[in-house]
């Protein structure tokens, strides 16, 4: 089994390659979550994410035949992406789309690796991409002292197979756990029927950590080295996501953003400890990323549609739109409707969608409009 | 006039309390702009900009009886909110909404000042708020040599003339270039006028740099330092918000955005030298980055509107979505109209939004569409 050797070996291999990620304190989750809450930001590296760290590592290793040859990868993104840069510095590579899932994706990899005599570097299961991740937790021993425990996302295992080595092999009384989208919890199940397992597949917005079926490399090195695994569903990811973006300013992608959903809505014990908390990277599709702070707004009061039942006669909009204006709520949508939502005959219906300032504002602003007589319910 | 050791003893004051923010390379807009590029990530500071240096600062120089009667701050949000953590630590200040813009702003804590006998905080034009915001110029030579030039927002001029002063006495020859909205150029116009000008009021996304008249002391450390001030507009600000966003993962304000945008832009002849690019503040509304990133989208390609006229029967958007479908557009709003935009008697016209991946997608959907027999044009 890799030891705590290999993963400094990588340390001293990859360092001048790699971007040594800011570890910092957040005042805002701290408060939060009730402990000192630093973030380390490897979603602040190159390609996006810590997956350079272990592909790197990888390549640097391989023989001159082997280079000669040249590498493939499957990946949802970032390690595929993770492997170009290493071995080109220049995303010089082949991008090849294939496959629905990871699974087939992974399986067409395979096939064209044995056709074309490639090097495979899987994602996760391999030593040395493991040692690579592994110096993640390296460089936050080096940049924090007196870490209580850290917390981790887990797709296939990679990421805290190495950082929890990392932890456990320097100081075994800081906590390591795992965390992973409730939709596929893989390395949680292998744990709870002592033996790798198939999930079931599933759509997750954590993307990156959609993994079915945890390592046999680095399973093992987590029932060595992690102390637990919590899981976290989509609306804390999502939540997580709005909030880092909000008050950290940075961009995390699902899969990077588990770690920081575990602690911020409790699903560990810990209060006034030496929180680490991992975000693993920023890859998200900005069209995702853009309804998640819609419906983030929505969940929160800024953003809020009512049904407001309004007569049907030229002048009607002019007096509701007063209403409105003096409750200095901003319309962005509206929507009439003559003959649904049960108006009456004479009468229309409108859905008026507002920015507003929070749920204070709505309540002021739906009683100045039962004030003036209309007749309103909330659209949710 | 202030003076680099001003700066310094700024510095050894307020540098245990200040967070050293990240100066990292950008690969992507250093390709993008044809310069090594590097970005000071002052928007990761606490409270979400640098002007916790100035206020800080300040704060740290008061008497203690000046301390005991309190102080009063006028901002837009960066700098009271900048005073309130640094005064307590804890936000724990009367935030008071006063005012249209930040004269307004400006004049109603005057009064109160007066009023109350508190110490005003200016947001500029003050030496100890200079020289606090200079510290920021410190750190950029501390953390890299060799820069070139270095590209700076101006508003009021804070934070340029502390930051140009720390570089000129220091090294001469790094180029200092101001950078300001097209909206609201009072830095501009005043060099131009060799003498201090208010510019007419102007709203701008870069709300943080909306000063109208440059300050009394600012304005002469500018003309002694600064070697050139460019301008940009809310478009080229948009863009280098979504792309600060999409490749650097981290969340600009407006104001924060605009040494970016001039560099992206290429409103400086730089070509082949090491720029320092300062990204001043983080403090956006997200609801205002939900819609740049979806006008972002919208000039991308990445979300587009079709115009299709419909046969008006059963099962005709069964067929149309069928085609769109098979060219793999996500559909995510559709409006039907039968009286509007020429529909003829008969038939429907349909606007469809889509995501797609960009204008060869899209050119693919509209030659399928076309394929189809189906009249179609692009909303813009």
């Amino acid at each position: 089994m890799l030891n705590l050797r290999h993963i400094q070996e990588a340390m001293v291999r990859i360092r001048d390659s790699i971007f040594v990620s800011p570890f910092v304190y957040s005042e805002t989750f701290s408060q939060l979550t009730g402990n000192t809450a630093f973030f380390k930001l490897d979603n602040l590296q190159m390609t996006g994410s810590f997956k350079e760290r272990g592909a790197l590592n990888k390549i640097l290793l391989l023989t001159a035949e082997e280079k000669q040859r040249g590498v493939i990868a499957a990946s949802a993104g970032n390690h595929a992406q993770a492997v170009a840069y290493s071995a080109t510095r220049g995303y010089g590579a082949d991008v090849i789309l294939v496959g629905a899932n990871y699974d087939e994706t992974c399986d067409a990899a395979l096939k064209r690796c044995a056709e074309q005599d490639l090097t495979f570097i899987h994602p996760f299961d391999d030593e040395a991409v493991i040692a690579g991740q592994g110096t993640l937790g390296l460089e936050m021993l080096e940049q924090q002292s007196g870490l209580d425990a850290v917390l981790v996302p887990i797709g296939g295992g990679g990421l805290i197979a190495g950082v929890a080595c990392a932890f456990k092999e320097t100081n075994p009384g800081i906590q390591v756990i795992g965390v992973q989208t409730s939709k596929l919890p893989s390395m949680k199940a292998a744990r709870e029927h002592n033996g790798i397992v198939t999930v079931p597949t599933a759509k997750t917005i954590a993307d990156g950590i959609a993994v079915r079926t945890a390592g046999t490399l680095t399973f093992p090195m987590v029932q060595k080295y992690v102390d637990d695994i919590v899981v976290v569903d989509e609306e804390e990811i999502a939540s997580a996501i709005l909030l880092l973006l909000e008050k950290e300013k940075t961009l995390t992608e699902g899969a990077g953003a588990t770690a920081t959903a575990a602690a911020l809505h409790k699903k560990i014990p810990h209060r006034g400890k030496k929180l680490g908390i991992v975000n693993s990277g920023g890859n998200i599709d900005v069209t995702l990323l853009s309804r998640i702070i819609e419906r983030g707004l929505v969940k929160d009061g800024r953003l809020v549609r009512l049904r407001i039942h309004l007569p049907d006669h030229p002048g009607a909009l002019v007096r509701l739109s007063t209403v409105i204006a003096d409750q200095k709520a901003n319309i962005i949508q509206t929507s009439h409707d003559r003959a649904y939502y049960g108006a009456v005959l004479g009468d229309t219906v409108i859905d008026v969608t507002m920015e507003t300032r929070g749920p204070d504002h709505i309540a002021d602003l739906t009683a100045a409009l039962e004030a003036a007589n209309y007749l309103s319910e909330r659209v949710q």
